[in-house]
């Protein structure tokens, strides 16, 4: 306990000094607790040293006593100061500098990205594989976009601001009732009605998206080294949440009557989950035939695995009715039905929900309260008023109007292109086309000459886990307007003219 | 292809023809399908058998050929009937009844929640293992619920009000930016200013809730069989996550300085995280010491495994200012940052943060977006608001107090229960108090006894994971009114006393 010599207070008191004549809005206090906690954690302040008297401090520094003697506490409550009775305040004799000297060293100021992606976990790193194409979900042609500028704001916003007004006290604390009652119940009424998907609120989960009901399914129904069957080419978001959840992810042929189960379920090992787009195939478009859906429910029931229906756009059906859920096909099927607001309405709004059998509903609801919480309930109030009501079946019907629209100024524009052999999908429901080509130097090219145009091409073969797979391209119609995606389209049929007479 | 017999159509006609004179609301054509339909489903109608005539249909019917023809169409789009050229409509060739019966026969109607639990994944039994607790988050002593009658309502909503409808379109669309920059950088402001946090906004990263944040840290960073260590006695949401992650979660005792990690750093493998609450630990409230946090800051330094800082309820500081975070002690520390809004505001506004590494910000960021989605942009504009123009501090001030005062009622109240030898924990910061007792046995007689008198007692032996634990009672003292705190805390006095004078 050496006695401070006087020099080092001076030292101390001037540099303080200067210090807090800095300009700066924080209270002195404040600025004084700063100030010397940083000389400690710098090392200007060895440990050990005294502190000048807090009576000297206020009158060197020309601060009330009080400023220091909080700036102080703050310190000894910290740890960096101690208090020794009768001989003063003293710097803490903490081996400050040597952490910080080791921190220091381990990470050099140069670390990049790369030391990052090397900090990760082995499945952290997978997911990122599946994230290469997040950033390419704007422009013309931009897949799963849904007509943004048709969105009813101004009802929306009504309805939002008299749930958020007279919303119980009780919606601020923490949930764990599956989601707002009403809104079980509206969504229960429209997807018996509209998909003949066989349920009762009690058995829908409302959750954030469909993402966070695909991360539910996984865990709580998988373990690490299952298997899940997913379409190829299929939904990278879904196959992401999969392979994060430590699944095997493999893939099955998706032919023109959907998910092909009979042609690996003689060969390989049981799955755990089934990923299927029975509705309207992701991305390719088709529906999933009557004796495939048969075929696929009869293997899950042979193999104890569960069915993921992913409903994800069935609503924008052109032409007849939406084809019927897979869920309501068979009494007591092993399926899981899980669907999004995203596509209805907006992707912001982050809302979907999962239909769940009725063995799983209370381990669902438990492990979601749990692991997500629930929340935003005045929005999902809002929701139920505006199913409940009909403006969702409403905006349904424009958005399909609307999306059939814009899908025929698309083929209007490609058809030159079609006239010299491009070929497209059917195009019966959804907010996509598919434009199948016959090389992937061709698909390459054509992305690539995208960059820059305000379109983006998803290439087609990026779907596929296999690589490589089909060539082709993904082309969303419903995000962009009619004269976006005319524009669009047109230049598409002219770079694909360019590229066969190049050929 | 054997013909229809006249008998057949007749009865297929005269039952149709009941089921829809009964009254319904659905347009006639859907009533069709769906009786068709279901009766397909239910073998009612056999495969190959032939359908009259759709003029026939309509006629016998008293309907339009139209609707016949629209719920026709739906079933042959759906495979459930087929067209042969020529011959007419018949049931289509599907193997339903087997498929339906074998399902019917897997799943007996008696299926009660034990077959659901049987179900899971050995990771999803583990997951709901940490659920038990989830009922009893309401009454008096409820832990971790803020005064939610005291939050500024109207404010708010005005808030809310004025962001929904400033909200650019492209806040409906999917996001990918961490979170509002305006909120990211009131967040920063507010961190460096009150909690010492070392940041630039383009490291934070705004989540739904501190768990979302949990779990992005646990699948990023670790991989199944890892190690993370936690606070004994701990916060069992964050271990939860961790173990629905697959990690091994070791506990690691807490004594009067906090997470004691010299106790078993040499004896034990590496860990991949440390999950820690320095500034008040839940749910023992002892402040982490200088000393204790340089060596876990070196602890993790050496084993190349990152600190969780999970800082849910710092603001609520009395006497002092907050202890200042772990993560701006050192430059360059491997500390993860994680805040929410949860405590502050209130738990329904599913709103957190993490505060990461430079180098783990792309990562992130992109894993977030893929697993997650980003969502509820309005709401975190709103926040923003309330954050820069100082509602926030000034919420947080005013909930100090209130704390402050219910605290002290709480405590008045068990006065003369601590004069005959019951201790509590000091209560510097928080919204809880711990009071020790001397069994288990006392332990389980007042938290049955609390039963059905509207108070929570949450037993502290719960939050060990190596049981039986220390017993103890977690009162919380926030979410109820002083009334409410008062008549609580008076019949818990007794009842102590009581169990005192019966030993």
């Amino acid at each position: 306990m050496e006695p401070v010599r006087d020099g080092e207070a001076d030292w101390t008191l001037e540099a303080l000094g200067l210090e807090l004549a800095e300009p700066g809005s924080a209270p002195l206090a404040q600025r004084l607790y700063r100030a010397l906690r940083g000389w400690i954690q710098a090392g200007r302040l060895a440990s050990g040293q005294r502190l000048p008297s807090s009576r000297r401090m206020a009158r060197e520094l020309g601060v009330g006593r009080n400023t220091v003697l909080a700036a102080v506490d703050q310190l000894i409550a910290e740890g960096f100061l101690e208090s020794r009775r009768g001989a003063g305040i003293f710097v803490a004799d903490v081996a400050f500098e040597g952490v910080a000297s080791q921190c220091r060293e381990a990470r050099p100021s140069s670390a990049g990205s790369d030391v990052g992606e090397a900090a990760l976990s082995a499945r952290g790193r997978r997911l990122l594989a599946y994230c290469a194409t997040l950033d390419e979900r704007h422009g013309a042609f931009a897949p799963g976009v849904p007509a943004l500028d048709r969105f009813p704001h101004e009802l929306w916003q009504r309805l939002l601001r008299r749930h958020q007004h007279a919303m119980p006290t009780a919606w601020l604390d923490y949930q764990a009732q599956g989601g707002v009652p009403a809104l079980r119940e509206a969504l229960c009424d429209y997807l018996q009605l509209s998909r003949s998907v066989r349920c009762h609120p009690g058995q829908v989960l409302i959750v954030q998206g469909a993402q966070q009901g695909f991360e539910l399914i996984a865990r709580l129904l998988g373990d690490v080294g299952d298997r899940v069957w997913v379409e190829e080419p299929g939904y990278s978001g879904a196959q992401a949440c999969f392979s994060a959840a430590g699944f095997a992810v493999e893939a099955v042929p998706v032919d023109a009557e959907g998910m092909d189960v009979a042609s690996v379920a003689a060969t390989r090992p049981a799955p755990r989950l089934i990923h299927v787009t029975p509705s309207h195939q992701y991305p390719s478009g088709v529906t999933m035939s009557l004796a495939r859906r048969l075929a696929l429910l009869e293997a899950a029931e042979r193999h104890g695995a569960w069915i993921v229906e992913d409903d994800y756009d069935s609503e924008f059906r052109y032409g007849q009715r939406p084809i019927a859920a897979l869920q309501g096909l068979v009494d007591g099927a092993r399926v899981i039905y899980v669907g999004t607001f995203s596509k209805v309405l907006y992707p912001g709004l982050r809302l979907g929900y999962l239909v769940l059998p009725e063995s799983l509903v209370g381990p669902f609801r438990r492990a979601n309260a749990r692991l997500h919480r629930e929340g935003q309930y005045p929005v999902q109030a809002a929701l139920a008023e505006f199913i409940a009501r009909g403006h969702f079946s409403r905006h349904v019907r424009r958005m399909r109007d609307c999306y059939r629209g814009r899908q025929a100024r698309l083929r209007a524009a490609l058809a030159p292109a079609v006239a010299r052999g491009l070929r497209l999908s059917e195009g019966q429901a959804g907010m996509h086309l598919v434009a199948w080509l016959d090389s992937l130097e061709t698909e390459r090219v054509l992305v690539e000459r995208a960059v820059g145009q305000g379109i983006t091409l998803s290439p087609l073969s990026r779907y596929y886990l296999r690589r490589p797979g089909r060539p082709g391209l993904v082309l969303g119609y419903a995000g962009a307007d009619e004269e976006a995606i005319e524009r669009a389209g047109r230049w598409l049929a002219r770079e694909w003219e360019r590229s066969v007479r190049e050929r």
